[in-house]
């Protein structure tokens, strides 16, 4: 039996000379008749391992036998590579094993993509054969990545005095938020738990236990239709703390991602991090999370416009709406007409009517709606937008979140299409300032824009009472890249203000008393002031590693229809499991259902 | 508003003269009318706050307000106590501070129970008031240990380059081992997922994924009816390893527990740790997890008493049974004829149809079946048993699980019941060589004691297709204080193996397929030797804290009905949730769902 004295990738120039063991599945076989080269890879990267009758015979011979992927054991002499020989891609290139001894530990049928960096294999191939996926060296990097993260952050937190306490998994539905993931209780009849979509509650009680500094980075559940950057469970890093104010928590957030950028980047972070409160965030970009990677930024132009005679800006601004311009500097080239035109549809997914726009050439404006911009309107237009010959400039006229959403989106296509976004940035910001509530049109009543138990600002509370929708939350928002990459807020922890906040919501007593009453009862035995912030791991992850999707920073992801691919997931149960759990499924019949 | 220049529990002599800022819980209140006392209270401690019209009178008027667990900025001065009044059971009982100012930041209604150590409150009180239960210094010092136990793990697994990955929760059904709970799909007409009810089949298949070494600290479900250790959601730390023989993972695991032993309780272990295999703990222990804190153990006496008349002995004997007895040194003052009878009832939980015993007397043996001991039968008995005048002796004669576990459970009682045990002591040792299958009795075939992958011994597999329930595992139990805290196993790795144990369980390759398939199929791609080992959180947690309720440990435990007494789950939920589910609650009328 073979030992293992090194990882494949770590054998360099010094160990020339060394009788070395390894362990590892081979990468590439080539036959070169007398002699043959091994590829061999573990963790740690591949080294050249080569077989010859001058060597060992007997390991030449069973060499033979080995194929890609198989799992050996070699043992043999770290030899310094013929110059001309030299491979500059690996890092261990300088040098090659020349094997006396190899044992095949185990075989592999031919693997159905090359374990390689860049695959061409389709992503439902790869979800299929994850174990072969995660073998890729991205992917092995990906969550040596995620490890090394997570070890800085939960350092950080340690070293910050945080506690890492765990929360059930196993909790109450509360009908508010998203839907819930529901577990059916075998002992209380008709009875469900739900899985967590967050341990807010539970974070919220441990301050009242007086933890004072709580994290955990936990599994959430959520049972949305899932968007490429959504998966039912995912990770967050959750956070919490009393008598630490919002200045101080911000502060202590933007060094953890300093040292997480600094340690797994090499990129040392510039602090504190720029804020934009959210109306700036809104009226600038059109988005509560800009990415600030390039300019391009939403132009107010309610006042300049509101002489003009184009009907689409009066009716928005006499309704009380807004108009903004959006420059694409050099555009009036790069975009036809057919494209232009095309962009109306894409901004009516965002409840636009339309998308006015103007090309802007030496000699005027030019488009359908040129005629309504001359002389001083048009200089003041041109001086407002900082137009020029070349540019093409673009308006939304509308409710002002109609015209955030649609130039907000336009700006990100044109950032993308034009290639205007340097992905070498890591671009942090906060946003804050948040509206407290907003007004559901539906339900007819304000609710919560993050959840109930966040604080107004001190400044805004009397408003409470007046005018909720114009109260802004102690909340905000870590923004990475165009990303969310957390939010956070302060708590609410006075009885009185609490009172009003369900009032505003329209809560009855009995209302909040029903969703919230074991919170509320502790609320009552002395809470400090405590807030705190979840940070999404799994985004974290794809943007430290550069990547776009989310699956490839989770080992075992579910697809879009919350399936795995691997293990068959979810699956059909048997009949005795349903009836343990006083459970029948409607329209299907019994005997559908697979054990 | 008053900042925080130090926590309670960490001023000194050394900080007299110092102004403080102080935030935390009022503790207790005394008031001697002319000078009011507060010890207040945060995570690291108390200190006791002085307030007097001397210092400060508007302070003292608002700390007249004050009651207990009202939460309070204080400042003050530190200054040295009179030498009377200093208080030893207080960390800070040297000092106290002189207050000049006071806010109070929240109220408390009185509290169901004081917070303090040692409460008489019953645990559904404290359970329904977890946040209070959580306040009291023991449960606090409980947590800290397991935030600091955790981080060692992370730490040392890190240091030997164990990477964290994280498995998913919403996986697949499997029919083999405990009930899982189950989680409806919303998308998948009549599926469900599965809670795991440990890693077992991503651990592996991360290792066919070459990550070498995993680790993870991970949530765990089983949906079984709940013991005073067993609840339904569970920690375990979940290693698995490549390429790293049983040798190297026991002495690994050994490096952990004696790093945690030395961090959190300054207890040198000594290792190596001994091994016990399976049969020897069985046969002197009666048990597969012995504490060996105390000796008393069971002795073989089927030699010893083959020649006597006793017909309880005989037939136990002659249907392949074995005798064995148990030697409580002096007891034969201990217990009474009632209580030694009492035992009888007790023995029968474990199968025994009765316990025969025997008292030592200076002028021999007195019992019922002291008829059957003469001479030299009187002789060997007490030499085999190591008895003299005052012990007491009881037998067991039947099948030999029966036998172990009645007299195994015997031996445990007594050891409590006579304070035999050094509780001081944390006393680990392996079990290894387990059996690899036992036989099912109702299901007439061999099932897996593990799971089907565990290895059987190199030196056992032949006998795997003549002979399975003599074939040992390749599997060994971490034993700590009479507990398991955990176990591993090398697993299967080779196809031929892994289909020898499958028929050795019965299964058809249809069966077999239908069930692991897709680990099966994993395992046919280059799949790594490889092994690992699971340790209970909650368990490792109890006993360091000297504790003996699981629930302890858990910041929010369920009851042994899976209830959580703080917040109701589970709970009804909504019909418009189980339409979305296209579930349907059998045995409950529509409008019993409450919303």
């Amino acid at each position: 039996m073979i030992g293992r004295t090194h990882h494949c990738g770590e054998i360099r120039n010094e160990h020339v000379g060394d009788r070395v063991q390894l362990k590892g599945w081979v990468q590439k076989r080539r036959d070169l008749g007398q002699v043959i080269f091994l590829d061999v890879r573990d963790r740690s990267g591949i080294v050249q391992v080569v077989f010859s009758p001058e060597v060992n015979k007997s390991a030449l011979e069973a060499a033979d036998r080995v194929r890609n992927e198989y799992v050996i054991e070699v043992e043999g002499e770290v030899v310094l590579r013929d110059p001309k020989t030299v491979n500059d891609k690996l890092a261990t290139g300088e040098i090659e094993i020349h094997a006396s001894n190899i044992t095949i530990l185990n075989v592999s049928k031919p693997v159905p993509f090359q374990i390689e960096a860049d695959t061409d294999a389709s992503e439902d191939v790869r979800l299929k054969y994850r174990y072969l996926d995660l073998r890729r060296p991205d992917m092995q990097e990906t969550f040596k990545l995620r490890h090394r993260t997570t070890k800085i952050i939960r350092d950080f937190l340690d070293e910050q005095t945080f506690m890492e306490i765990e929360t059930p998994m196993l909790t109450k539905s509360t009908p508010e938020g998203a839907r819930d993931y529901l577990v059916p209780s075998r002992v209380h009849h008709g009875e469900f738990y739900a899985l967590p979509q967050s341990p807010q509650l539970f974070k919220q009680l441990l301050m009242v236990s007086g933890f004072e500094r709580y994290y955990q980075i936990v599994r959430c559940f959520r049972d949305e239709d899932l968007r490429a950057d959504r998966q039912p469970e995912f990770t967050q890093v959750d956070i919490e703390t009393s008598f630490m104010d919002k200045e101080d928590l911000l502060a202590m957030t933007e060094n953890m991602m300093a040292k997480i950028l600094k340690e797994t980047k090499g990129v040392e972070l510039s602090l504190p991090l720029p804020r934009l409160t959210y109306d700036e965030a809104m009226n600038r970009f059109g988005s509560d999370k800009p990415d600030l990677r390039f300019g391009m930024e939403l132009i107010e132009l309610s006042e300049v416009v509101k002489d003009t005679e184009f009907k689409v800006f009066q009716s928005a601004l006499a309704s009380g709406g807004i108009v903004k311009g959006l420059n694409l500097k050099g555009g009036a080239d790069k975009l036809s007409r057919k494209e232009i035109d095309a962009l109306t549809d894409f901004v009516k997914q965002y409840g636009a009517k339309g998308l006015a726009w103007l090309k802007v050439e030496e000699d005027g404006l030019k488009g359908p709606i040129a005629k309504f911009f001359e002389g001083d309107q048009e200089a003041a237009l041109l001086e407002a937008l900082g137009a020029e010959a070349g540019d093409l400039l673009f308006f939304g006229a509308d409710k002002s979140q109609v015209v955030f959403d649609s130039l907000g989106a336009l700006r990100l296509k044109f950032g993308k299409q034009f290639d205007l976004i340097d992905t070498s940035q890591f671009n942090f910001l906060w946003v804050v300032d948040f509206p407290l509530v907003e007004y559901d049109e539906d339900a007819k009543r304000y609710v919560a824009l993050h959840h109930p138990f966040t604080s107004p600002k001190k400044e805004d509370i009397e408003l409470l009472a007046t005018d909720p929708g114009s109260v802004r939350a102690d909340a905000y928002d870590l923004v990475l890249n165009g990303y969310e990459l957390g939010g956070g807020s302060q708590r609410i922890y006075q009885r009185n203000i609490q009172e009003q906040m369900f009032k505003a919501l329209g809560f009855s007593e009995e209302e909040a008393r029903e969703q919230f009453g074991f919170l509320l009862d502790a609320f009552e035995f002395g809470t400090p002031p405590h807030g705190g912030i979840a940070l999404g791991l799994d985004r974290m992850i794809m943007l430290l590693a550069g990547r776009t999707n989310l699956r490839d920073t989770i080992a075992f992801p579910k697809t879009a229809s919350a399936s795995c691919l691997l293990t068959n997931a979810p699956g059909g149960v048997s009949v005795e499991q349903l009836i343990d759990l006083n459970l029948s499924i409607i329209g299907k019949k019994a005997d559908k259902v697979n054990v």
